[in-house]
């Protein structure tokens, strides 16, 4: 629905003119369904690279869409499969004199809509099982001699006149593409809250039976008590759509209350056929290697659940000063965010990114489709890297309209900060990650300008020479950045004025934990530059983090229950809300199917086996 | 197979007595199908808590196995799902004055073996769908008082008379388990093997044209070479039993002297639909990212596999000690190694774990099963700090016969090593690595050492005290000294005399890479323990990284066939040997269930789409 209602629909809005405004309304009542068809068989990212072709027919006023050969066919696109009937298809223009223009969208119809059948001229099937998102039939088509009208050309960067002329405003060609990721990476955040909330609920389970343990001979009985009293028998959220956190987790605080015992539980190993997950439950306050393995991911998931949401609503910001034409300098260099912010959320196949027109004059890739984190990443770091560059953007040097740069201005004073901290007590909030963050960034920054630099010097030309640093320098500079901007985003969310004072606590435990963690796993570069010294900055941080999963666990189930969607969503039986989990893991499996019936092959198992050797030929 | 043939074989062997040794010719024909039936619905890890029974009736001298309720069902157990005609059931023996003498193994019939229906009493079906293991039918059971011969409990470490006397020759029952997961771990290495060798043919294949790239607008014109020239038009090696790499590599030799192309490639982003991997291509020889991201991997395979088999060999020269009722103290300590080398290797839901006997009075669980990851990390922990405490194993203080503790007897004068190496040419052998991994393992082992002791004196008992310290501490020591371990074997066997000329430098590069990347991960550590001081320690580790990575890139492709099983069993169209990535991608997809056809549901999408709000009701 997304790929129809906003990939396939701004697509032709943004790149298309007002005689393509006839097909809106068919978009919004479905009477046409879309794709986006840019990537084939064989290039993807490289939007130079794609095979097809428009050879316009002056004689007809056509344009004639081919696949020259399977290597060009448009491949892994959503909807495509089964049940696009049009497609935006991206091909290389040619004009009756054989001169390529380059890329251009077009409007192609693949089916019929009445029959779903291909159009002639069109193969297009599906792909098939993925590794996931098996919700999308993702297709392939291959055009042979497909004749479209000159005017499904979609022509805000480029047009074609009936008697063949390519007219265009730009001076070099540069193509406009729709926001596929940003909702894609909506959908990613979405899957991190459904697999935190799945996973949690299923380490929150307790089974307790005396003290039986590892090594210790005692068992005082079996005694069998939940750790999940009244939780466990209370009727799911009856939230549909989940609104602000602070709102549910209001809603949801006398889900708090239920006491935990006190019991030490026993050690419990579960494997769970569906979902492969093993855990251990316990008694779940005591247990902190389970607290440290599930919270630390609840606290990813309001973070990065926040960041998707307010990035989204600064697109919006920028969708509008488009809508209005408003070419500001803040509009353009608040695009440049959005490569970098994709990239947390990149998911398979998905290529499109938004770059408003005016950095054609720079090196920077312009017209880029990346499928790939990797080259999202390098974007990342090219524009990072291209603010310390001698002859960067002068005056406004530093100025970012989403702010994701401002603190770069103490560059590179901000080097010279040092690991304050000296007490686990002083390390409990989000300041202390964001701080240290700052100055990472600003380590890595430095440290990749002069690796470039440096791979330059030897004579190396700019695509090798950037190809060299993306290990441990620019790659990593983008990923701080990044996990910068989500842990900046969520410490001023948690700590703005309007937080009810009830929930600003845990709100800023959950901010401090996310900061932390995910800061964690660059200490070895803090201890590298300088930022940490000693054996204590390290243990500090590791004590806080552990400190910060003790003082969540009480309000673990709560928080879950926040984020988590309904049962029926979720689908999965042991993320139920109840907590029954040996209940649920029973019924369904008893409810699968022919689950206590023989295999179909049951004689070759018992009175009619294959006699060994009896497939070798008898002559 | 190895289900039957090994586990099962082997439970019965070691665990029954002469009067069962009619079970193993049917187990070798295939007269009976065996299965491990230990796990239960809600209890895996604590043998205590298997709530299995097993009641003796003197009267028709039988026992009467019975599962009390669903939760006590046996539960994931291999085989079960479809063929076991038997069973290897764990359950608590009662004699009859009603006095429990814990878990003892009985051999169950589950099915007739001429219909594989369930014999009466017992309900046996599969758990359906798994995320791995597919290929194996995990099942469970729930047995309905089912009776079976007094001669059928496994009696070596305990039996009851006739008259329902219970006798055993040990003062604490004490269970023999069989070794599950060593072939599990063989698997586990094999798994390796594939996954490894399908990325990695995916990440080599190269498409290049002319000197397209993000950003720079040359286009040179469309040529198509691949490569791969000659590799790719090679039959795959005719191997199907993978001997020693060492031979292997040089059976593989010739195919090294292709010659790589020197085109700058494209970047080229292609995502496959079956295995989900979004890998880019280009011109493999100068991409360090993408040697980055693939040839550690490599190398990986090669270190795990290498320490699979010789563990492997190990296990072997430890039974033959067994069977010859060897129970000298280099049997027992020799055991406590395979707890810990599990870790590495440990598959879902897989059990057993094979402890001897004599260790059943110092406080470190004898007779565990566990299905969980972190409980075989902290009884390597347990292992490697019982070493430390006063009144430890006295004068054969670190001797193992295995040798995997050797290193320690230098503790704690191993702390005061540091990081010498002070230049890039310095740090090309495993030989560093491997001296920095011994320093790790002393650093944690006093952490985790003093820690514990910490908790014990703020009050805790062991079971806290122990969980308290697993994260960071002990299941860091544990992991380290695992990985030590595997990168000890692997530096060893490639250093060894014996390997032939032409192929030490390759091999020992494999062996620098592995050891070097594993050791990366700790370099936060290395920092924080004072190993390593200042900026250059890490850059150097790192730039040695893909120093090697470099140095490997043309001796990849050889490598990767050597350990790449045959086409047909490796069964993925990116991964063929013949390197034709984009044909048969598309052969594939094109042999795919109605890839071309429309959904069954295709009326639904197109003339008789719902109507809004059709389901409400019309009252």
């Amino acid at each position: 629905m997304m790929l129809h209602f906003q990939v396939f629909l701004s697509a032709i809005y943004s790149s298309g003119s007002e005689r393509h405004l006839k097909y809106i309304p068919k978009i919004f009542n479905m009477e046409i369904f879309g794709c986006f068809a840019l990537t084939e068989v064989s290039h993807g990212s490289n939007s130079k690279a794609i095979r097809t072709t428009a050879h316009y027919d002056p004689t007809t006023e056509e344009f004639i869409i081919h696949s020259p050969d399977f290597e060009a066919a448009k491949f892994l696109i959503g909807n495509m499969g089964k049940t696009a009937t049009h497609a935006v298809v991206f091909a290389q223009l040619y004009t009756p004199g054989g001169q390529c223009h380059g890329l251009h969208p077009f409007v192609v119809q693949i089916r019929d809509p009445k029959t779903l059948l291909p159009v002639p001229g069109v193969m297009v099937g599906d792909v098939g099982r993925k590794l996931g998102q098996n919700g999308l039939d993702n297709g392939f088509t291959m055009f042979h001699k497909v004749r479209i009208p000159r005017q499904d050309l979609l022509n805000r960067t480029g047009d074609v006149t009936p008697e063949g002329t390519y007219v265009t405003p730009f001076k070099v060609p540069c193509l406009q593409v729709s926001q596929g990721p940003v909702p894609a990476r909506k959908r990613s955040a979405t899957g991190a809250r459904l697999a935190g909330a799945d996973c949690s609920r299923f380490g929150f389970q307790c089974h307790q039976q005396g003290r039986g343990h590892l090594g210790q001979p005692h068992l005082q009985g079996p005694g069998l008590t939940t750790c999940w009293p009244t939780a466990a028998r209370r009727p799911p959220l009856a939230c549909t759509t989940p609104t602000s956190p602070t709102r549910l987790v209001r809603e949801a605080a006398p889900l708090r209350a239920a006491p935990h015992c006190g019991f030490k539980g026993e050690r419990l190993l579960v494997s769970h056929p569906q979902i492969g997950v093993t855990g251990f439950s316990g008694d779940w306050g005591s247990l902190s290697p389970q607290q440290w393995r599930l919270l630390p991911y609840l606290a990813a998931a309001y973070a990065l659940d926040h960041f998707a949401k307010s990035l989204f609503l600064d697109l919006m910001g920028l969708q509008q000063g488009l809508l209005k034409n408003d070419r500001s300098a803040r509009q353009v260099r608040g695009g440049s965010l959005f490569p970098a912010a994709l990239l947390l959320f990149q998911p398979r196949g998905f290529v499109a990114v938004n770059r408003l027109g005016d950095l054609r004059d720079n090196n920077d890739p312009n017209c880029t489709y990346e499928g790939d984190n990797n080259v999202l990443l390098q974007q990342t770091s090219n524009y990072l890297l291209g603010l310390l560059a001698p002859g960067g953007p002068g005056g406004a040097h530093f100025q970012s309209p989403l702010k994701s740069v401002a603190f770069l201005e103490a560059y590179p004073a901000l080097l010279g900060q040092r690991f304050q901290v000296a007490s686990l007590e002083d390390c409990l909030d989000s300041s202390v990650p964001l701080a240290a963050y700052e100055w990472l960034v600003c380590y890595l920054l430095r440290e990749s300008y002069q690796k470039l630099n440096q791979e330059k010097r030897s004579g190396s030309d700019d695509f090798t020479a950037r190809n060299n640093c993306q290990v441990y320098y620019c790659r990593s500079l983008a990923l701080a950045f990044l996990e910068l901007t989500v842990v900046r985003r969520f410490h001023e969310h948690t700590h703005q004025p309007s937080v009810p004072p009830p929930l600003r606590a845990v709100l800023q435990r959950l901010s401090a934990l996310y900061g932390l963690w995910s800061l964690s796993q660059h200490t070895a570069l803090l201890y590298q530059g300088g930022y940490f010294t000693g054996e204590q900055a390290g243990k500090i941080v590791e004590s806080a983090i552990l400190a910060l999963c003790s003082q969540l666990k009480d309000d673990a189930v709560a928080l879950v229950d926040v984020i988590a969607p309904p049962d029926f969503v979720m689908d999965s039986p042991i993320g139920k809300a109840d907590g029954e989990l040996y209940k649920n893991i029973w019924t369904t499996i008893l409810q699968e199917s022919k689950v206590l019936e023989r295999a179909s092959w049951w004689p070759e198992f018992s009175v009619n086996k294959p006699v060994i050797g009896g497939l070798r030929s008898k002559l």
